[in-house]
C-alpha cells in the first residue's frame, strides 16, 4: 500500500501579483519538501489570486497566468524540487468559445499538476458558482473533465472549489484520494458547512479527502484557511490554522493506482446545465451562533490586508467615544500596530463630555495616536453661507467630520477606515459623504449587537492576557446617541430596541424571508413593515458605500445586489407596494 | 389567409410598481382596441418593471407579480377587453428547484397570454444573459419549451428577449408569426444590432417577427424603445418611436394556423448550457459613431426617471461655468423643466472670472434658477484646523463644494446631479466625496470629447427651432481646468489631448483591448500604460460613484465589475505588474 506524505499549504496570494504568488509558492514548497511531502497542494487561484471579477476574463491576464505557471515549474525544477508534485490553483487562457456579448475570450478556472520542471496536467472547473458573491459563470468556461493524476503510485482525482457538490462523480473516478484546491470566503457557519460536504464527498467517494483553503482579504472577502483532511469514513484526520498562512502535512495510507504508469486520465463529465443545484442541498441551520473570537479575527484580516495590499501603512478613524468607533479602532491597532493608528475626536456642540473623554481613554488604553479637532467652525461657516435646519443640518455636522477626516487621510497617505454597523447600513442610519466615507468598513457586515459582544470578548482577551482592557467599559454601556440633536439617543430613532432590530434584519437581509414570514415568526408587524420599508429606501447610499468584510450568509456589496428604483415592499397579508414617494422621504442625505 | 391586426405597446414600467404597471397594460390595450387590434404586445417584464436583480429572485415578489398578472387578466375581461389577445412579459415563481446557496426558491422571467379573463398561457425565457450588466443566471431558472399559441387563426410563437438568438428553433416551430417581448438597454449602435438579430431570426424562421421593447429609465440602464415589425425576408416594415411610449399597430396577412381549435402548444427545448453564445455571433462594427440626438434623448430619460421615479420633481446641479457642469445643467432643464432646476456657482479664489460669468450666463440663457456661494469661509475654516496643502487642499476645495451642494439637496428635498464624465471616472481625475458626490450622474458614461459634441448638437438644435443656445460659446471652445490651484488646466494634468485619450479609453474600457493590442493599435506606450495604471488605480472611487445611464457598449457599474485590490497591468511586451504600490500613489482621494 502507498503512503503519501501530503502537505497543504495555505497561502495569501496578492490579486494580480503573478510573480510575487509564485513565489510564494516556491518558497512553500520548499518547506514542504523539508517535510519530507512529495506531494503539496495550493488554494485555487493561488496564482493570480481572486475573485478575479471581470479581469478573469481578460485574455492577456490569463496569458500572463499561464506564463508564470510554465515558469514556476521550471523554477521548482531549478531549485531542486522537480521530484515534488505541486498542484495550484491558477488561471487558463481559452479561445476556443467566444464570449455571449461577443467581446473576446473567457478563461478557465484552472487547476495544474507540476513536476520535473513541466505541466504535466491540467484540469478546470466544472461547477461555477453564481450566487452570493461569486460571478464566476459570467467570466470562466466550465471544464468538462475530471483528472485523475498518479503521484507516488496512488491515484489522485483533482477537484477546484465546489467540484466537490457531484460527488457521485469521485465515486466512479476509482481514485486512492480527492484533492480539492479551494478558496471559500469566511462567514460565519461557512467552515462547519465546508467540512459536512467534505466527509459526504469522503464518504460517497469512498476515499480520504484533502482539501486547501486560500486565507487573507481580498476587497469584501476574507478567506478563512482551515485547510482539512478527512478520512474516508468522513472523520476528520487532520485541520490547518484559521486566517493565517499554514502548512498542513500529513501521511496516507492510500491504495495503490491501478496503472501506476498511466500518469494521468481523465473521466468525461456532461456539460452543466444552468440550473445545476446540489443534490443533496447541505442542510445547514440558520444564523448559528457569531463565534466573537472567530469574527475578530476576519475582521482583522480583512484590515491588515485591504490596507497592506493596497500599500497604506497606517489608518485614521473618527472616535466618537461611541462603541463602533472604539471598535473599529481596537481592530485597525491590532491588524496595522496601535502605532500606526490615529483616532481623531470631532466634537460638536452636541457632544456630551463623556464622548470626548472615553474616546481620550481609548487612546491612552490601545496606544493610539490621539487629536482633537472641533467641527464647529466648519458647521457655523456652513451656516453662514446658507439656510440648514433640521436634517440638512445634522447632515453638515456628520459631514463636516467627513471633510476633516478625509483631510487627515489625504494629507497623511492614511486609510480612512469608516465606523458605519450592518445594522446603520441596513436602515440608512447614515449619512451618505458624512459618517459614511472611508476607503474600508470593517464594521459593514457586523450587526450592532455583535458589535458589543466583539468588544466584550477583546476586552476578556486582555484580561486573560494580563494587558489592559482596550475597550472602555462605559462605552459598552452607555446608551448609543449619533448626538446630533441636543438630548438625541438612537433607541428614539429606530423602530425598536437593537436585539429585535437585529434579530428583523438577520431574517430579512440574510435569510430573505418576506414580511408575512417574518410576522409568523412573531415578530410585530408594524416594526417589520417599517424595517423592511427602511432597508429598502436605504439603497442608494449602500450603494455609495465602502467596501467592507462579509462575516454573514448575505453581506451588502456583491453579495446582494438590488435595485435602487424600488417601489415594491410587501405590506399586510397581501402585497402592496410603496406609497407614491414623498420628496423627504427618500431624501438623498 | 387571416389577416392579424398586432400593436405593440411599448411602456415605461416603474419598477416593483405592480399595480401601476397593470394599469398601463390596461390603458394601452383600451387604445389597442379602438384602433382594431385583435393582439396587443407589451415588453419583456412590462408587469414588474427590470432589471430586478435580486429581487427577481424574492418568492413573495413572485408571487405578488403573478396575482397581479391573474387580476389583469380579470380586469381586461371586466373593461370589455376580453376578446383581445394581449401578451405581457412578467415574474412567475417556481418552487421547483431550491438555489443553489439553498436560500430559497428562484423565478421565471415570463410572458404571458390574457384572453376572456384568463392566463391562458405562459412561456419561460430560456436563454439568460450573464453578460454586461445582466445577471440573469444568477436569478432566474430557464425555461424548456417553446409556446406557440393560435391568435385569431394563426399561431404564433412567442419569444423572450435573448431567445431568439437560437433562430433555428423558430424555424421548426412552423408559426406564422414570431412575437419577441424584450427590455433591451441602449447602448450607441445596440438598435442597429438588434435589428440585424430580428431580420435573421426571421429569414430563419421564414416568417415575420413583431419585437417590443421597453422605454424609460431605471437606475443605470436606459429603454430605448424602437419597437419593430419585420417581414419574412427581414426587410423592416414598422417601427415604433424611440425613448417615449408609444403605439405601433400593423396589420399583417399571415398563413392558417395548422389546427385553429389547438390553443397553445408547445416545442421542447434542450436545457441550455452555461455557455451557451449566440450560434452565429453578429458582427458588430465597434464604436459606430455616437448619434449626440440619440444619446442626448438617452440621457434626458435617464435623468427625468431617476427623478420621478425616486419621487423628485427638482435638482440642484454645481454650475463651474466648464462644459460639464452645463450640459449636465441643460440635460436637467431638459429632463424636469427649467424651472425646477437650480444652478449654484461655487467660485473660490483660484476660479477666473469667466467662470462665474460664464455660469451665469447659462443660467439666463436656460432660465434656472440661480445662486452663487462662494466656498472660501469653508476652506478656511478647514485650514484653520488642520495642515492640508497640495492635493490634500485641492480635496477640500472639492469637498467644500460637495458639502454645500449636498447642504441645498437635503433642505430643499432636490435631487443633486453629479457632474463627472467618463473620462474622468476612468482616470480618477474627481475627488471622492467632492466633485464626485450626488443622487444621480448623467455623464458617468459619456466621454469628454462627446460632452463637447452634445453641447454643439444641442445648441444647433435650438437655432434650428430659433430659440436661444443653451451653451455660452466661451463654455465650449475655452481649455478646460479644474481651478483647484492658481493657472491649472486639464492638459498640464493628463498623459494625452482628450481625442487621443477617449480613443484609447474607448479601446480600453470598452473593447477590453490588453496594452499589447493598444500599442499595436497605435498609440504610444508611455501613454497606453500611464492611462491604464489611471484606470485600475481609480476602481476604488468608481465603486463610491453614484449611478448614471449607460449609453456605450460597456459602462462603469455594474457593466464592468473589476477589484479593487489589482497589482496587475500589462507592461512592456511581456506582462508586469504595478510596482508595490505607494501610499500617494493610491491615496484614497
Amino acid at each position: 500500500m502507498p503512503v503519501l506524505r501530503v502537505a497543504l499549504a495555505q497561502t495569501n496570494p496578492v490579486l494580480g501579483d503573478i510573480d510575487g504568488n509564485c513565489s510564494a509558492v516556491l518558497r512553500w514548497s520548499r518547506k514542504a519538501a523539508d517535510q519530507g511531502a512529495s506531494l503539496v497542494a495550493f488554494p485555487e487561484l493561488a496564482v493570480t489570486g481572486g475573485p478575479l471579477r471581470d479581469l478573469g476574463s481578460q485574455p492577456a491576464f490569463a496569458a500572463a497566468s499561464a506564463a508564470g505557471l510554465t515558469r514556476l515549474a521550471a523554477d521548482l525544477a531549478a531549485e531542486g524540487l522537480g521530484k515534488v508534485s505541486v498542484v495550484v490553483g491558477y488561471l487558463e487562457g481559452s479561445d476556443s468559445t467566444q464570449r455571449a456579448d461577443g467581446s473576446g475570450c473567457a478563461a478557465h478556472n484552472a487547476v495544474a499538476l507540476l513536476r520535473d520542471g513541466h505541466v504535466v496536467g491540467r484540469s478546470f472547473k466544472h461547477r461555477l458558482p453564481h450566487h452570493g458573491v461569486f460571478d464566476e459563470v459570467r467570466n470562466f468556461l466550465p471544464g468538462n473533465s475530471l483528472m485523475v493524476a498518479c503521484v507516488d503510485g496512488t491515484d489522485v482525482a483533482l477537484a477546484v472549489g465546489e467540484d466537490i457538490h457531484a460527488p457521485a462523480v469521485f465515486a466512479e473516478a476509482g481514485a486512492g484520494l480527492v484533492l480539492q484546491v479551494c478558496a471559500a470566503p469566511y462567514h460565519v457557519g461557512g467552515h462547519h458547512g465546508r467540512m459536512t460536504a467534505l466527509a459526504r464527498l469522503a464518504r460517497a467517494a469512498g476515499t480520504p479527502v484533502a482539501s486547501v483553503n486560500a486565507v487573507g482579504g481580498q476587497d469584501e472577502l476574507v478567506f478563512h484557511g482551515g485547510s482539512s483532511i478527512v478520512a474516508a469514513d468522513g472523520s476528520q484526520l487532520a485541520t490547518a490554522a484559521h486566517f493565517v498562512e499554514d502548512l498542513l502535512v500529513a501521511e496516507l495510507d492510500l491504495p495503490a493506482a491501478g496503472d501506476p504508469a498511466a500518469g494521468t486520465r481523465r473521466i468525461a463529465l456532461p456539460a452543466p446545465k444552468i440550473v445545476d443545484p446540489p443534490p443533496q442541498p447541505i442542510p445547514v441551520p440558520r444564523h448559528p451562533p457569531a463565534e466573537p473570537g472567530e469574527v475578530w479575527q476576519a475582521l482583522v484580516t480583512g484590515t491588515r490586508d485591504y490596507a497592506r495590499k493596497n500599500g497604506f501603512a497606517s489608518a485614521v478613524v473618527a472616535l466618537s467615544g461611541g462603541i463602533d468607533s472604539t471598535v473599529v479602532a481596537v481592530i485597525a491597532a491590532d491588524a496595522l500596530g496601535p502605532e500606526n493608528v490615529l483616532g481623531i475626536s470631532m466634537p460638536s456642540v452636541f457632544s456630551s463630555d463623556h464622548s470626548m473623554f472615553d474616546a481620550e481613554e481609548l487612546g491612552q488604553r490601545v496606544g493610539l495616536d490621539f487629536r482633537v479637532v472641533p467641527i464647529q467652525p466648519v458647521v457655523d461657516s456652513v451656516a453662514a453661507l446658507l439656510p440648514v435646519d433640521g436634517v440638512a443640518l445634522e447632515n453638515v455636522q456628520a459631514r463636516a467630520r467627513g471633510m476633516l477626516l478625509m483631510a487627515v487621510s489625504n494629507q497623511e497617505g492614511r486609510l480612512a477606515l469608516n465606523t458605519g454597523n450592518k445594522t446603520e447600513y441596513s436602515c440608512g442610519h447614515n449619512t451618505l459623504y458624512g459618517d459614511q466615507v472611508g476607503g474600508y468598513a470593517p464594521l459593514k457586515d457586523v450587526p450592532k449587537t455583535l458589535v458589543w459582544a466583539l468588544a466584550r470578548w477583546r476586552n476578556a482577551q486582555a484580561y486573560a492576557c494580563d494587558t489592559p482592557a482596550p475597550v472602555p467599559e462605559r462605552t459598552i454601556t452607555k446608551e448609543p446617541s449619533p448626538e446630533l440633536q441636543p438630548g438625541q439617543v438612537d433607541s428614539q430613532l429606530l423602530p425598536a430596541p437593537y436585539e429585535v432590530l437585529d434579530r428583523i434584519l438577520a431574517r430579512y437581509v440574510e435569510d430573505q424571508l418576506s414580511r408575512d414570514e417574518l410576522v409568523a415568526d412573531g415578530f410585530d408587524a408594524d416594526v417589520v413593515d417599517c424595517v423592511i420599508e427602511m432597508v429598502e429606501r436605504g439603497e442608494f447610499k449602500r450603494q455609495q458605500a465602502p467596501p467592507g468584510p462579509k462575516i454573514s450568509v448575505r453581506a451588502f456589496g456583491m453579495d446582494r445586489r438590488m435595485p435602487i428604483t424600488n417601489r415594491f415592499v410587501v405590506h399586510g397579508h397581501s402585497a402592496s407596494y410603496f406609497p407614491a414617494p414623498t420628496v423627504t422621504a427618500v431624501n438623498h442625505t
